[in-house]
């Protein structure tokens, strides 16, 4: 999957993006998710700004783990409706406890997000999203 | 389903919420859409900003036809952390081509939107969103 450069300034240039995720029975869910690009997968950490429950117990997780099929759209809004744009990507998800790709998104979410440096992401599960197929409209 | 002042205050505010649709085999797709709520449902029109396709032809349509279970998230982003919300709606969605529904619709999307006074909506097929079930979170 290769970027052009006008989507790769929108990926750099959001700080939220929105995930779709789906349970078996195809319930979708979306949530507003802080998140980051290494230049092939996303990572977005469950942090604590704060959860009311457990990182196992939430939603998007529970549906990646039944259905690890999902969606994120970045986009941008401008009252000037030509200058909308969205960048919309489908592949599949999974949730990674720890590790080398764990500690790697943990040092560039911390470097994007001032606010990651004082919490315990490090800790937590992060969520990993391949992106298999990339569709754009507007001005991207 | 009842909303608190602050929810309705969100869900006035925002010029974009974000839906999710899934087709038959799951596969979760999210937008991001401009919308109206009239105190009951939700309402998005299928404009022309330009879409490169049949309106019929649109992912969110046909998704919806297959499988009319959808979220839609309306969210406030703020480097404040402490002042991230969101209001997260899972409901039924259908595809209305015109009517009296339709016609309301229109007419309260051109006065939230002037982008739409001069657009053909009143031509083009309406989502209409109907919440079942409403989650909040953070100072919302």
């Amino acid at each position: 999957m290769s970027l052009t450069k006008k989507q790769l300034a929108l990926i750099r240039a959001a700080r939220v993006a929105h995930l779709a995720t789906a349970d078996r029975i195809g319930q979708p869910h979306v949530i507003p998710i802080c998140f980051v690009f290494d230049g092939k997968n996303f990572y977005s950490p469950v942090d604590e700004k704060p959860k009311r429950v457990a990182p196992q117990k939430l939603k998007r997780i529970r549906n990646i783990l039944e259905n690890p099929q999902v969606s994120l759209v970045i986009d941008h809004y401008d009252e000037d409706w030509r200058k909308l744009a969205y960048l919309l990507l489908f592949g599949k998800a999974r949730v990674l406890p720890s590790g080398v790709k764990h500690r790697n998104a943990v040092r560039l979410l911390r470097r994007k997000y001032s606010q990651y440096r004082e919490m315990t992401i490090d800790r937590l599960p992060m969520i990993l999203i391949r992106p298999r197929r990339i569709r754009s409209w507007g001005g991207v």
